[in-house]
């Protein structure tokens, strides 16, 4: 059995659990590997794992030996099956924030457990930590991401629409090996920047904007999230003192982060510095990035634990001015035991891009 | 108040509830148009909306007056605003298949409603049938996507891999005025045809093989779907009576779809002339489309009921032989009171795609 089950199986025990539904297919890959619309159920002795006729082939092309899973075709799983898996177990455990209500009474009538038990989200805290293949995987999405910014830097002309850009940018990964985007990338620029959940629209890029540029790659399920705010053509002098203050504090971030650091003291430095500048921090200050790509730890001031080695996490902060711009400075990085790693490696200092006229620029 | 709020006003009242939360974006886009993270609350009286500072300035520039929506930002609603929505309310309605067990559990401790009561899809149930302006949203993104299949026919050439092919897709798309895709865009050339959900993968397109096509895009949040099975260089002669057999059956059905038609029976005439030709239909006839790309009616043998008219439906009959090949042809159909009217409208007659070498095609 795989190394990651066994965890699984020795921690339910501890729980006085015989069992455990496991229903999020981001769970499910972590434990086994599989993408694929299923269930996974950890019965006392077996691991199962019931999809449907789309996906059995390639399931069973992906587990090996190994893994100890017995793939079924929910269409050869009859009801008496079902109450079969779990019968005489006092406690199954169940995901309950990831299962809808309906679908928790659906089980309750399917599986013959006498309790369904809220498991806490074992399986996310798990992930918090990744092993040495899942770092890995982290530093070849982050890489990738590095090799796109470098890419788009020099692809960004005055008079491109928002929208042409983060086209680019998603092309880029899909023709260097990237499994898919992390997230919708983001490109904000001029007011646009001051929303920190922009969507790409068709503004033209204008000399003197900023440009926050957010964007990640999957690498083989696991993801990279870095943020850049660019000039076009120039930095305005209105935005420069922000900018400082904003990489001040992700350098500081930088520095500060690692193993045992409090999270919510690294929130709370970078809040009182903004707020000692007169700006408010609206947004986190960061999140895990792993097979998901916000995951637990979330970096705010209501987290009250601490960075753990081998956690990976983004440090974001950033400045938004409603109708005026914003600008935000991301990296993606391992905690280490004496401090952390960048994993995204980008230049953080000004970034003038689009020098040259858009128009002259092409040729077809 | 908008007429769609005042349906579910009625609607609820109906069922003797005094309120309900709506949790699904959905759902909630729907209803008010809003595209973004938050909570829609039906009370007695009001409608609010409860978002965070990310989104609030975007949702108040949405809503108008007409809507008659409160929106909150999240951090100024504290636990008493929340027991006074539906403070004196016996029975809430919430979305049992939507929210989560232990959002369920968030719920029942926030708001003081008496009871929190399951309302059965109402509005996933409502949102089948089609008004005036999704209709119009629908076919608009139906027509980008007839566009695009025009286009990439004479993109594709032999040498290429499926996911350069996918991308080019994708980027008409997002060029032409598309919101989004409706799903990750499926290219599956040859051998990977015979999967019904293969991803488009680094796979070369040869000389002969079959390439399914299932792509779509929203407009204004409306999804489109369409299959189309090419040929790359000519129709082997081992595919033909297959493509065949799956035509026949999708015109059938197109014939046979109109309001009052039963589902089950549009199912099963596909699966006996399937079956009378010895193959197995393992996919639903077709599915709902809307704000949702799946979504209800589901076509499929185990739903008894009817179409009715301005119901939008995709028709996509298929057979696939694992190891060898597949073939699905697709449209997105309106249903009106004596037929449809299928709003992707390109040919279904064999298309060979390719015939001029790639790399002659080139031009660096």
């Amino acid at each position: 059995m795989n190394n990651k089950i066994k965890w699984l199986r020795e921690k339910i025990r501890g729980l006085d659990m015989q069992g455990m539904i496991v229903s999020n297919p981001v769970n499910i890959r972590y434990l086994t590997g599989i993408d694929a619309e299923g269930i996974l159920l950890i019965t006392r002795k077996e691991n199962h794992y019931i999809t449907d006729s789309r996906y059995i082939e390639e399931v069973r092309s992906i587990i090996t030996i190994d893994d100890e899973i017995i793939v079924h075709n929910a269409s050869d799983v009859n009801s008496y099956d079902y109450e079969n898996f779990f019968s005489f177990c006092e406690n199954v455990g169940f995901e309950e924030t990831y299962i809808t209500y309906n679908t928790y009474k659906n089980y309750m009538q399917r599986y013959k457990a006498n309790r369904l038990e809220e498991t806490e989200n074992i399986l996310e805290k798990q992930r918090m930590i990744k092993d040495e293949n899942e770092i890995e995987l982290l530093k070849k999405a982050c890489e990738l991401t590095d090799n796109c910014f470098s890419y788009i830097t020099k692809f960004i002309k005055i008079g491109m629409t928002e929208k042409q850009i983060a086209f680019e940018i998603e092309k880029y990964f899909f023709e260097h090996g990237a499994e898919d985007l992390s997230f919708k990338t983001i490109v904000a620029s001029g007011k646009n920047s001051s929303m920190p959940h922009a969507k790409a629209t068709d503004k033209k890029i204008e000399n003197g904007d900023p440009i926050t540029i957010d964007f990640g790659c999957k690498y083989k399920g696991y993801c990279s999230d870095m943020t850049r705010t660019v000039f076009a053509g120039f930095v305005p002098d209105n935005i420069k003192p922000v900018y400082d203050l904003v990489l001040k504090n992700q350098l500081q971030t930088e520095k500060d982060m690692k193993d045992g650091a409090s999270i919510r003291m690294l929130f709370k430095n970078v809040d009182n510095d903004f707020r000692l500048h007169g700006y408010s921090f609206v947004h986190s200050l960061g999140h895990g990035v792993g097979l998901d790509i916000h995951e637990r730890p979330f970096i705010s001031y209501s987290n009250d634990s601490t960075l753990k080695e081998n956690m990976v996490v983004t440090n974001e902060p950033g400045i938004y001015l409603p109708g005026e711009f914003g600008v935000r400075i991301e990296d993606t990085a391992l905690i280490t035991k004496s401090g952390c790693i960048n994993l995204t490696k980008s230049d953080k200092n000004y970034i003038i891009v689009g020098t040259n006229n858009y128009a002259s620029n092409i040729i077809n």
